[in-house]
């Protein structure tokens, strides 16, 4: 495969991109540096089979320049802060569903016509239905993230149909393990290191999430794109439980052997658009034979362990 | 009301924009006229309370400009070509999703808090509940079209939830009526005049779809303005009924006293992306007391005797 893959230098992508060029196919690497780190991208880019080429997604000309010759997109460049939204209400759309077509175009310019897309459970809003299944009540989005992502899966199923693309999009929770640059973990681990004694929670502890060790999450996604034949594959890509932030607190403090005074910001949400409870089905990976490695509680370990190994991750952004 | 119609000069939003004049709203139409029709709002011109603005969605700060002081945003332009997406890409991307995020920012930074929105039965892609809910599975999209409304649709839900704004989306099927200048009324009474002795149809005849009046589809949107008070309101809009493309062949030309040859393209779909049967629920916007005054026959009767009277916009675009 040669193989394109935007948000190269960043969390889930950059462990992508290891694993790909260790199964031996050429990548090209698409990153515009605004969150990745080049760090991420240090082994790979010792690799003969891969090449790196810095530039921005919204930048049309630039991301056609880039693809040509590649036949498979994976398509993980995003702006992931969902939490912030309400802040820049343009750059989700940019980031996210501009920066989309752009790569569609430039995969129709380019030849390529296989595309996997790293979309997100917050496309379900608040559901309704628990564990959510792909065809769950066609729902209201709450985040200007998850409208984002779902105006993008919109187009990348609509090049399927009008274009012969093979399409593939992956609804994930929260990604955790090894490059870990943002999220509930990090936020945590920053905060008790800079003051133990005490750890500011976002709502009342009580939200429910489900969570994914990365390499479970690349796992699923080269499982599906080498198995599936259809136009339109579309995955929940989640474990197979949940966790209060509660547990996950109780699992990191205890790892840290502290016991902070938790301090509640209130409400059942942690910000404006968060899912207060979020579980997906994802049945249908599981039917391809895939099942995540690592439990919960165990990626967040990892990803605390990964942490506390590289704290020049918690000073950066 | 200080009301805010873009597409002002289009089918339905002129439409809209006279009915809210004769109940006394004061009404600031906007529109590019890039196939909005001047004659359309020759009557709305001559009344005190319009205000008539010309320019594009697209130009974000004109926008801005002209929605000052108005309360209540009718979202009605768009790129309506669902047939010509794959020729344009970009097209329904920038009319209509971006196109609505610069409604969206211009109204927050106005202070205009409601807005109804014109979404399409489109986005139920190819569904496969008839008659299809609003709450029918989560659709895959199967045109550019139907995608770009997707994406409107989540980022209006979205400023419910970041912004406090309070949101209408309503799902049209195809509207027919006074004014109406394109769809196959239209490309049917345009052949039959050029050629009467035969009738190029596109796919086999038997696509089954819903059609709605203009005054009925007006109706709903302004009872269900006046009624709700959720932030969040999600409304289809089409018929009781539905009919094939057959069906409304036999009625035009038996009004027209023609019996052309039917030539058809065959296939079960009219063009990449048509749905083969649209037909839309609309028990929720019932249960608010509205129902459709006319048949969807009499709809078509009555739009071919509009185009009969108006030949003029025959020779549009």
């Amino acid at each position: 495969m040669k193989a394109f893959v935007t948000g190269a230098a960043g969390f889930i992508a950059s462990n992508l991109v290891d694993r790909l060029l260790a199964a031996g196919h050429e990548v090209t690497g698409f990153d515009n540096f605004s969150t990745g780190q080049r760090e991420f991208l240090a082994g790979a880019c010792a690799h003969p089979g891969f090449r790196l080429i810095e530039g921005d997604l919204l930048d049309a000309a630039a991301v056609q320049r880039a693809i040509g010759g590649c036949d498979t997109v994976f398509h993980l460049a995003a702006n992931a802060d969902v939490r912030f939204g309400p802040d820049h209400p343009r750059r989700d759309l940019e980031q996210n569903t501009i920066a989309t077509s752009n790569v569609l175009e430039a995969m129709r310019a380019g030849g390529a016509r296989r595309i996997a897309f790293s979309s997100t459970g917050s496309v379900y809003g608040e559901a309704e239905v628990f564990p959510t299944p792909e065809t769950a009540p066609f729902p209201i989005q709450t985040s200007l993230y998850g409208a984002s992502k779902v105006g993008a899966e919109g187009m990348i199923s609509a090049y399927a149909a009008a274009f012969g693309f093979q399409t593939f999009i992956f609804r994930f929770v929260s990604i955790l393990g090894e490059r870990y640059t943002h999220g509930h973990v990090l936020d945590f681990y920053r905060q008790l290191r800079q003051h133990p004694e005490y750890l500011d929670v976002l709502g009342n502890g009580h939200q429910r999430k489900s969570y994914l060790y990365v390499q479970d999450c690349i796992n699923a996604i080269l499982l599906a794109i080498g198995r599936c034949t259809s136009p339109v594959n579309i995955f929940n890509l989640g474990a197979g439980e949940y966790c209060e932030v509660n547990d996950s607190i109780g699992w990191i403090t205890k790892a840290l052997g502290l016991a902070p005074e938790l301090r509640y910001a209130g409400g059942e949400r942690g910000w404006i658009g968060d899912s207060p409870f979020i579980f997906l089905d994802c049945a249908r990976m599981r039917a391809l034979g895939w099942k995540p490695e690592l439990t919960i509680e165990q990626g967040i370990i990892r990803t605390l362990e990964y942490l506390r190994q590289n704290p020049w991750v918690l000073e950066k952004r």
